[in-house]
């Protein structure tokens, strides 16, 4: 079975103004995200964010899920929500997957430019399927990641192009699409 | 190009309890539903429910972002939202596609169960963008459509599902994923 990882970042991200900032950590991504992410066996979902207050919100979302009366009511989001892990920045996400897997993972992003190592969803998904190794798919809030830590990352994935010239899919949307084309059960029979 | 139009249905749904119930309209189905549908042509985004103050909460959010603040200064989600169609029933849906296309919309929705007109998504990809016909494309809210009202639908989609057991994407998550398979420019080579 592969071993994916997701992460959704929140520093180093682009505003509207090409500035470098934090974003705020929402509610929706961490729920989402972690039932899409648990639909298709991602082992963690990392939640990378830099400031230790945020941080503590989302513990208490998370608590509330884990442990409280959420938890007992809606066991499915307690399961998705077992797959959880908040991490300070990238690094600390890959440091996570090696103690995990014993081995580094790729990483891989997705971005509207084209790169030297763009590769398409269709390569990706052979990849992650026969290589005995882990992937950590991160997905970028705001305005994207920031450039000089993109260049880091192994590979990049195509862009999503609906069939018109409207581009502005929710993270959320963007991640239950990528996760499909990934690593759903093959759907297309062409 | 292909005439295809969704739907979000609020009435008649079930409950946990298997017990028929109008859910509530909730902020991020309308958000995050119309820029993904705006991302794959949709020509127009219903919102289906009975009740008048649930129509005029929707109405505030949208009037906000079409003649607001919102919409000067996010106009990519002025954009989605142009698509939004408030209704009160699915009839009603139907005889507005019927007086824009001339033409009375195949109607299709999801269900876990297969039925005698269970159509996987490859053939549907194929009917939507070979016929010249409309589609309406239905998803439940809650615990799914009921069920005298799914027999009168031409085509039900298989069910998505990831490669475990665990089945609970959220509705939003549902549609991105469902509208990629049907009317993404394909992705896969194989």
């Amino acid at each position: 079975m592969p071993a994916a990882y997701i992460g959704l970042v929140h520093y180093p991200i682009y505003n509207k103004h090409n500035e470098i900032v934090t974003t705020a950590l929402t509610n929706f991504d961490i729920h989402d995200i972690a039932r899409t992410a648990r639909t298709y066996n991602i082992k963690q979902y990392f939640i990378i964010h830099p400031l230790e207050n945020q941080a503590k919100l989302a513990n208490d979302v998370i608590n509330y899920w884990q442990d409280g009366y959420g938890g007992q009511h809606h066991p499915d989001r307690k399961e998705a929500f077992s797959i959880l892990n908040l991490v300070k920045d990238i690094e600390t996400a890959v440091k996570e997957i090696e103690k995990i897997e014993g081995k580094t993972p790729f990483i891989v992003t997705t971005d509207a430019r084209i790169y030297p190592n763009t590769i398409s969803y269709s390569d990706l998904r052979k990849k992650i399927a026969t290589e005995d190794c882990p992937y950590l798919i991160l997905f970028g809030t705001g305005w994207g990641i920031e450039n000089q830590v993109m260049r880091n990352f192994d590979y990049i994935l195509e862009p999503i192009y609906g069939p018109g010239d409207y581009n502005h899919l929710p993270v959320r949307a963007a991640v239950a699409i990528i996760l499909d084309r990934l690593l759903s059960e093959k759907w297309w029979s062409e």
